[in-house]
Order: structure tokens, then C-alpha cells, then sequence
């Protein structure tokens, strides 16, 4: 019985980690589209997510298959529900590489206003966050988790430092609206990967340790858009 | 033993229903807040958000401890793992509202740009889908489940056409600019609401059917903003 269960938390963890994956894929040709202008890739973002979707469905079925069927106690029961909720973090985080290419098929439409550096930067961050949340997860390493928190501020700062500087192309010329706001959703895309990938390290932390540090005290709400 | 098991389920179901009740609260109150232009209204937003992040975290905890203590079976278990993502649905609708607050407060540095319609409806649409969702959960009522999601169209209808609107006030005037992105952010804050109810509906279904209706086949990509 107990070998059984193993090789099931371990096939678990497989299907985990191809989602990961796949997401991480989707990321990088989302951009890659957008950078180089080209459509066609984002063809490959739509085909991959049909994928993220029954992996979503079969790693949600697959864990309550083995809580119902094996009652996994202490470490086993933690990884499990991390797992659930992992999966969801990764679904949605396909999900924003899916709107980063539907937002980028707008842009697309009109001529190239800026060449992109931020944007591309803000991609490679929230992929190597993705990349290291799951390695955290899987070599059951709350260190690497705490590191990759940290990241998230990068995008934060970066995602505002790319709405001051649209904001100056739109007031300057509104001939900009439509493709300053698609480039401003675009890094708000990219900013909501960073805090799907926070959560996907916080479970790590909480699996690990059995400790919980979401919602520390939070400093006083800035003048941010949100 | 049974006892206890049953006084524990009914005791997580209450934490739920205050969390859902708060998130409402604040949804409501974020709303006001803006269409009356009365910065002191966001302040108990942002205190119901420090009692959400509590309970998040105290259901979680409870959740866990059902799983671990009574290797609950079929509908129980069930009902635990529809808790636990109801419960991250939840603290994401409080986060959006406390968003909604702080775009508010940039907002209100500004002359009112327009009378609000749409926005105040989009919330209301949302504040029902929640309390829809959060009773067919308690009900165990997957056709009320199914109905409420159907509400989720409205609200993507309406985010477009507050941002056709907006887009036409930019363009015409690029004063206008910074007031219409703080709306066109509200307005996407309520629409991410309605999807995370969305959401809710699809674990009840789950829970009560014990069927996964996320992932059907989608249209295809339009060339709407995501």
C-alpha cells in the first residue's frame, strides 16, 4: 500500500511540474510575440494553455483520489494540499500569458510604439520566480521559497516605473492611448504572475514548516495604482 | 466522535460565512467610498481587510486539522477541499476591494471626472455573485451555482464598455487621463471579483456533483483587453 502511494505522490508531482513547465513556455513566446511582432507564436501560448487546463483538472482529481483513498497524515497531508493549491496558481498563471498574448494581438495592430526593455525584463523575472517556487516545492527547500518572495518587489517597481513613463507618451500625444494602455495591462499581467508565484512559495514555507507567514503587517497603502 | 466532527464543519462553515459577509462589506463600502468621494469610508475597507487575513489564515488551519484528525470520506471531504479554495477566493475578492479603495484614493486627488452608472452597477452585480455563490455553497445548491455564473457576462460587458467610454474622454482630452485609468482599474477590480465568484460557483458544482465543469471548450480569442 505504501509503495503504491509513493509512486503516486511522485506521478503527483510529475504532472505538477509539466504544468510548471508549460507555463513557463507560455511566458516566454507570449513575449517573444510581442518583442518580435510576430502572431503566429501566440498561437503556440492558446495551444498551450488547452494543456494547463486538463492538467488542472487531472492534478485536482489525482490529489483527492489520494486524500480520499490513502488519508495521508502530517507531511504527506501538507504536501498534498499544497499541491491543490499550487495547481491553482499555475492555471492562473497561464492564464495571464493567455492575456498577455490576447492584449499583444490588440498592440499588434497598430505600428510599434517603443521598443520594449521593461517588459521583457518584467517576463524573464516572473519566469525565473516561476522556475524557483517550484524547485522550492519540490526539493521541499523553504530557503529558496523566502529568496524568490523577495523578487516580487522587482516587478512591482518595475510594473510602476512602466505606467509613469506610458502616462508621459498618452499625455503627449493621445495618438498613444490605445497601445500605452495595451502595454500597461500587459505588465499588469506580468505583475499578477509575480504574486501567483508568491503564493506558490508561501505554500512551500507553510508545507515545509508547518508555518503559515502570509499577511504579515503590511506598510501603509502608498499612492499606487492597484 | 461523529459529534465533534459535525460541530467542527458547522464551526469552519460560520468562519466562511464571516469572511464572505466582510468581503461583501467591503465591497460595498469601497463603492461608496468612491461614488460619494469620501476618503474616510476606504479606512474600515482597509480594517475589514486585517480580520480577513485572519480568518484566511484560521480557515486554512481548521481545514487542515478536519483533514488530518477525521480522514473525512466522499462529501466531507469534499466540502474541506471546496473550503480551502473558497476560503483563497474570498481573501482574493477582499484584496480587490482594498484595491478598488486604493485607486480610489488617486482618484479623489482629482475634480470628479463623470457621474458614475456603470461602476456602482458592475458592484452591485459582483456584491450578489458573491452572496449567490456563498449560498449555493451553503445550500448545497448547484443549479443556484450554475445561474450565478451566468451573472459573470454582465460584468465582462460592462468593464468593455467603461473602457470604450473612457478610451473616448482620453482621446478627446489627455487631462482627463490619469481619472479615467484609476476607473478603467476599478472597473477591471469588480470584473476580477465576478471571476473569482465565478470560481466559487465551479467548486461548489464540484463538491456537490463531484463534476468539473472549469475548462469547456472557450471561444475563440476576441480582440477585447484582458
Amino acid at each position: 500500500m505504501e509503495r503504491l502511494f509513493d509512486k503516486e505522490l511522485t506521478a503527483l508531482k510529475e504532472r505538477l511540474l509539466r504544468m510548471g513547465s508549460l507555463a513557463q513556455n507560455m511566458i516566454r513566446v507570449a513575449i517573444k510575440g510581442l518583442v518580435e511582432r510576430d502572431e503566429s507564436l501566440l498561437e503556440e501560448v492558446f495551444k498551450n494553455e488547452e494543456e494547463v487546463n486538463q492538467l488542472h483538472i487531472e492534478i485536482d482529481d489525482r490529489s483527492m483520489k489520494l486524500l480520499a483513498l490513502h488519508q495521508p497524515m502530517a507531511i504527506d497531508l501538507r504536501f498534498i494540499a499544497a499541491t491543490i493549491k499550487i495547481n491553482s496558481e499555475l492555471e492562473r498563471i497561464a492564464d495571464q500569458a493567455v492575456n498577455v498574448s490576447q492584449n499583444t494581438q490588440v498592440l499588434l495592430k497598430y505600428p510599434q510604439l517603443k521598443p520594449l526593455i521593461d517588459i521583457p525584463r518584467m517576463a524573464e523575472i516572473a519566469q525565473k520566480m516561476l522556475n524557483d517556487s517550484l524547485e522550492a516545492f519540490i526539493n521541499k527547500d523553504p530557503d529558496l521559497a523566502q529568496a524568490t518572495l523577495a523578487e516580487d518587489d522587482k516587478l512591482d517597481d518595475l510594473k510602476d516605473q512602466i505606467f509613469r513613463e506610458l502616462l508621459t507618451y498618452m499625455m503627449a500625444d493621445p495618438g498613444t492611448i490605445q497601445r500605452a494602455l495595451c502595454l500597461i495591462l500587459i505588465s499588469r499581467n506580468l505583475e499578477r504572475m509575480g504574486d501567483h508565484a508568491t503564493n506558490v512559495c508561501e505554500d512551500v514555507i507553510y508545507m515545509v514548516q508547518g508555518r503559515d507567514i502570509r499577511h504579515p503587517q503590511k506598510p501603509p497603502a502608498s499612492s499606487r495604482f492597484h
